[in-house]
C-alpha cells in the first residue's frame, strides 16, 4: 500500500503495556502509519526511552500534543482515564476510537458516541461498520472464546473456570506483587470469584442465550511468567466429544485466530502471537473447556489491531501475522 | 539424644527425589541416624553423586544391600514398586514401614502388613500405634487439609478445586514436560478430572462424613516452578466466613504444622517447610479455601518423618524445624 | 511479490530447534514459499505435530523426500550431519546451501562446494555473490559483533569475555542440564576456555587483524531462561569511550540489525528479535562490550535468513521485521 | 541449652531481607533466643505481618523500643545507616555488634569500637575474640573465598572475574531492575569493574599478599533467580590442577562450609545453605576457580550467625545445618 493511501492511528497512553504493544504492531502493519504516539510525562523523548526493545526499529518521538488528522485512536488508558479523555479533548468526529479500557464495555456512552464490544469472534459484522470500538478484557476474552459456542447453542450451565495469568497483565507499575523476589516460583490467587470482568462475561453470554443466570464462578490466579493467560472451565453437559468438538469448529469456522486443537495444548503455543487455542475433554457428565491467548495480544492490542483492520476494510490478519516465541 | 539411643533407620530408593528429600532430612534429624541408604544402580557411590547438594554434608554411600538392624524403613519406590519390593524381600517383623508409593493408601495389604493412612491431621492416634504407614499423595495431603474440616462437620458438598504443582512432583525422569526449554513461562493440565489421588481423598471424606457422594472435580495444572503446591477449592456453603474460620482452628488446633492464615497466602510462605497453610474466603454462597505445602515435605517426606515421629513417640516437629525458602 | 516468483525454499532437519525457527521465518516471509519440511522421523505428519505453536498457522507436514525444484536449500542439522547430508545426496548445482551447523566455519569444503562464511556484518558483499553459506554459531555471532569493529581497526588486545546462554542453545534433546527442576533458578558454567566457537571467532578476528595471537578468554554459563545470548567482553584500551562508540557506529553503519546503545542494555531487548544491540563503557583503561542478541533468530535462523536475503538479491530485512516479545 | 544460659540476641532493622533471615535462622538456633526485634516502622506489628512464611513459627512482634538486657545485636540496616546507628543510640559495652552493613568493612570505627572483619575463613583467631565484627559483602564473601588461597601463596595474579546475582541482593525495595515482568528471563550488567565489594576485596587480598596491585576486574551480572552467587574467576597460573586443588583443600581443612569439589558444580548445591563450594579447572596456563553461595546466608545472615557462633564459644556450625533447597 502507498504510503499515502495508509491509515493514520494515533495512540493515546503509549508508555504503558498495551501501548507498547500497540507500536510495536502498528510499526509493521503493512497498511497503517503512526501519525503519533501520544504520552503527556516522555514528551519529546524517542519511544525507545521508554520501550527500550525499539532501538533501531523507530526514531519516532513520544508526543504530548494531539492531532486530528488520524483515522484511527487507540486509547491505551488505566480505566477511568478513557472517559476523562474522551470528554477533556476534542476529538474529530471522523476519528474512529478503539477503546482498550474498561470504560465502555457495559454499554457506556460519551459524547454521542456509541461503543460495539470489539469481540470479532461475536460481533464482527458490528465491528465492520462501527465507529467506536470497546475493546474486551484479557481474562474476558480468553472465558468469553471458550463459552460462546456453548451459549450459543443455550447449552450454557453452570460454570467453573480458573484463570492463570502472567505478570504483565497487572500493568507496569511497582507494587509488591509484581516484586521478581516475590513473585518468582510463586502462586497466588486475588480477587476470587469477583473479578471484574465476569460483568463483560455475562453480559456477552445473555446476549447469546437470553436468561442464562447461572454462575460463572471464576478463581484468578497470579502465574510466575510474564505473558499469557490459561483459562480452564467446565460444566456439566449431555454433549458428547465429538458433539462439543463440532460445535466449537463450526462456530470459529472462518475466524482466522482462533483454532479448535484435538491435542493437549500448553501456554507456549500462542504467546506472543494474536492466536487463542482452544481443547476440549469430557470426563464423565463433565465438559472441560481450555482456552489460552497472549494476554497483550489477543487480550489487549492485537485484539484492537484486529478490530481496526475489521472497521477499516483491511484483512482482519493484516499485521497480525506474528513469530511465536514457543520456547 | 546419645547415639546408642538414636533410632536406625533404612532409606529404600534414595536415589529419586523424595529419597533424596528423606536423607536430607534424616541428616539433621536430632533422633535418627541413617543405618543405610539403598540403591541398587548406585551402589558404592557417595550419596553426593547423586545427590550433589550433600557435598560436604555426609560422606555417606550407596548400598545395593540391605540390613534388618534397623527400627524404620523408608520405602521411596515408584507407584507398583513398593509392593513388589516388601513380597520380594525378609523384612524383620520389628521394623515399621513407611512407604511414600501410592500401594498401601486404599486398604491394600502384604505378608500381614497393615498399613494406616499417615494423614495426622485426620489419624494422629492410629499413627502413634501403627506398625506400617500408607504416605499420602502430595496433591492428596494439600487437598484433603483444605476439606476435611468439612467432612468432619458433615457439611461437604460438591467441590471443585484447581490445583497447581511444581516440576518435582513429576519425578527425576527426563520428559518432554519436564525440559527446561518447553516448561519454562509455560502451563498446561493433566489428567483433568481423572487424577489418580481422587480414590485416597475420597475414601478420607467419607470416613469423616458417610454417605459422602457428591463430585470432587480437581483441575491439575503444570507450574513453572519446582517447588510446591497451591490448591484452591470451591463449593457452596452456608457457613458464615467467621464460622468457617473456627471450623478449621478448631480442627486443626493442636497440629504443629497445619496454620488457619486470616490473610492472603501465597505458595512460598510453605517451600522448603513441612507447613500447611489455609486461608478461606467467603464470596456470596461459596465458601473458597486455599490450602498450600511443599509437595516434596509435608506431601512426601516431611510427612513421612513426621509420621516417623508419631510411631516413635518423639516430639511430632523433631528435626522439621525448617528455614523456608521464602524468596 | 507475486507466488510464481517467489523463491523456494527447502528445510532439511524441519523437526529441530532451528528447524522450526526456519519455517515460523519463512512461513512469514514475502518473497518466499517453503517447498519442503524434510524430517525421515517425522514424514508424513504435520508441521504442528512437532511445532505446537503452527497449529492454525499451515497445514504443511513433514516429507521424507528431497526435490530438486527449489532456489535454497536450509540444512538445520546435527554437527557433523551436514556434510553427510551432501555427500549421501544428489543436490543440484544450481541450489544455494546454507548450512547452520559448524561443518564448513572454517573453510571446509564438500563436492566442491566453497562455504562463504555468513556474517553480514563482516562478508556482506561476499555473501551476496555466494553459492553456499556456512551460518555461524550462536555465541560466535554475538561475541564477533562485540569485537569486529576492533579488530578491523588492528586495536584487538587479550580479551576477557563471559557469555550466557538461554536453554535453546543446548537443543531439543533431553539431558540433565536441560531438567526443568535442575535448571530453573540455576546456573552453571561449561567448557570454560574451550568452547569450540573459539576457532571460528579466532578466524575471522585474524582476517580483520591479520597476526592476532592473544587469547580470547571465554566462560560459557549456563542461563535459566530459555532464549537470548548475553556477552560481555573487555580488554585494556587507549581509545575513549567517545571515540571507540563512534568506530562501532561507523563499522555498524548500514547494517540493518546491528546497533549502539548509548544506554545500559537488557536482553529482552532483543529477543524473538533478528537484531544484536551493543553497549560499550569505559573503565580506567579497560574497555567493556556489551553484545546481545536471540540465540535462534541472529544466532542461527534469523541469520540464515539474513543471508539468504542476500544471496538472493532480496531486501536485507524482509521477512525479519519481528515483533520483540520485550517481556 | 536451658533456656537461661541461652544467648540473647537483638536484630536491628528487621524488616528487610538479611532481617528476615536473621530472624529464621535465630528461631532455629539451639542456643540463642531472640530478645527483640527492632523496626521502627512496624513496631507493634507480629513478624509474620512482614515475614510471611514466619506465620506459624512464632507470635513474636516487631519493637521501636531498645534494650540492653541482650549479648549480641545483629545491624541488619542500610549502608550508611548503621554508623548513624551506633552514634545515636546507649549500646552498652557488654554487647557484641555484629554489622552486616558495609559501614565498618574498611576499619572504620565508631564510639571507640573496633570492628574485626568476619570472614571466619580468614580471621577466625581474630573473630573469636572479637567484640564488634564487619560482615563481609555478598560478593566479598564469595569472590574472596575463590582467590584467597593463591593470595596465601602469593601466587595472585590479575584476576578476571564474573558474578551472577540472585535478585535478592538488591533488597526490597521496589526499583524497574526488581520488576518480574522485566527481570524474569532477562540479564543485565550493573558497576562493571566498579562494584563496591573490590574495596574489601582488595582489602583481603593484600593483607595476604602484600603488594599485590594487580586488577580484579569484576563483572557483576544481574541473574533471573531470587537467590545465590555464582563466580567465576580465573588468571594465569604455574600451577597445575593437582597442586591448586592441593591449596585449597589445604586452606579450607577444619572450615566446616567451604569445601573444594572436584565436579561440575552448580548453583542449587548451596541455595538455602550456608555452604560455599569451590571447583578449580587448569586450561592451558589459565586456573579457573568457581565459588558459589546463598547470597542471603554464607553472603550476609548466615555468615554473621557464624561470627557470633565463633564470638560466643558455640560449635561454629551451630544452628546453620540447613536443609538445602536443591531443586
Amino acid at each position: 500500500m502507498s504510503n499515502s493511501k495508509k491509515i493514520k492511528a494515533g495512540i493515546i497512553g503509549g508508555a504503558g503495556y498495551t501501548g507498547g504493544e500497540m507500536i510495536r504492531l502498528l510499526l509493521n502493519h503493512p497498511d497503517v502509519t503512526i501519525a503519533f504516539v501520544h504520552s503527556r510525562s516522555n514528551a519529546g523523548n524517542p519511544l525507545y526511552a521508554v520501550h527500550a526493545d525499539l532501538l533501531g526499529e523507530t526514531d519516532l518521538t513520544f508526543t504530548g500534543e494531539l492531532s486530528n488528522d488520524i483515522d484511527v485512536m487507540f486509547l491505551c488508558l488505566g480505566h477511568g482515564e478513557s472517559k476523562k479523555f474522551v470528554e477533556a479533548n476534542d476529538i474529530a468526529d471522523h476519528i474512529k476510537i478503539i477503546d482498550l479500557s474498561q470504560d465502555f464495555r457495559l454499554g457506556e456512552t460519551v459524547k454521542d458516541r456509541v461503543f460495539v464490544y470489539g469481540l470479532p469472534e461475536m460481533n464482527r459484522e458490528a465491528i465492520k461498520t462501527a465507529r467506536n470500538i470497546a475493546n474486551p478484557g484479557c481474562f474476558a476474552t480468553a472465558i468469553q472464546l471458550g463459552l460462546l459456542p456453548l451459549a450459543k447453542a443455550g447449552l450454557l450451565k453452570e460454570v467453573h473456570t480458573t484463570g492463570i495469568t502472567g505478570s504483565t497483565g497487572a500493568g507496569q507499575s511497582l507494587q509488591a506483587t509484581s516484586h521478581f523476589t516475590w513473585r518468582s516460583n510463586n502462586i497466588s490467587t486475588y480477587k476470587v470469584l469477583t473479578h471484574q470482568h465476569l460483568k463483560e462475561i455475562r453480559r456477552s453470554l445473555q446476549l447469546l442465550q437470553p436468561g442464562y443466570t447461572a454462575d460463572v464462578n471464576f478463581v484468578p490466579v497470579r502465574g510466575d511468567f510474564p505473558r499469557g493467560i490459561w483459562v480452564t472451565s467446565y460444566q456439566q453437559s449431555d454433549l458428547s466429544l465429538e458433539a462439543a468438538v463440532q460445535l466449537y469448529q463450526d462456530f470459529y469456522a472462518g475466524h482466522p485466530f482462533t483454532h479448535v486443537s484435538t491435542k493437549q495444548i500448553d501456554l507456549k503455543q500462542v504467546v506472543n502471537t494474536n492466536k487463542v487455542l482452544i481443547q476440549l475433554e469430557k470426563v464423565g457428565d463433565k465438559l472441560v473447556i481450555h482456552s489460552i491467548e497472549d494476554n497483550l495480544l489477543k487480550g489487549a492490542s492485537g485484539q484492537a489491531v484486529q478490530n481496526m483492520n475489521l472497521m477499516c476494510g483491511l484483512d482482519e490478519t493484516a499485521g497480525l501475522k506474528l513469530k511465536s516465541i514457543v520456547f
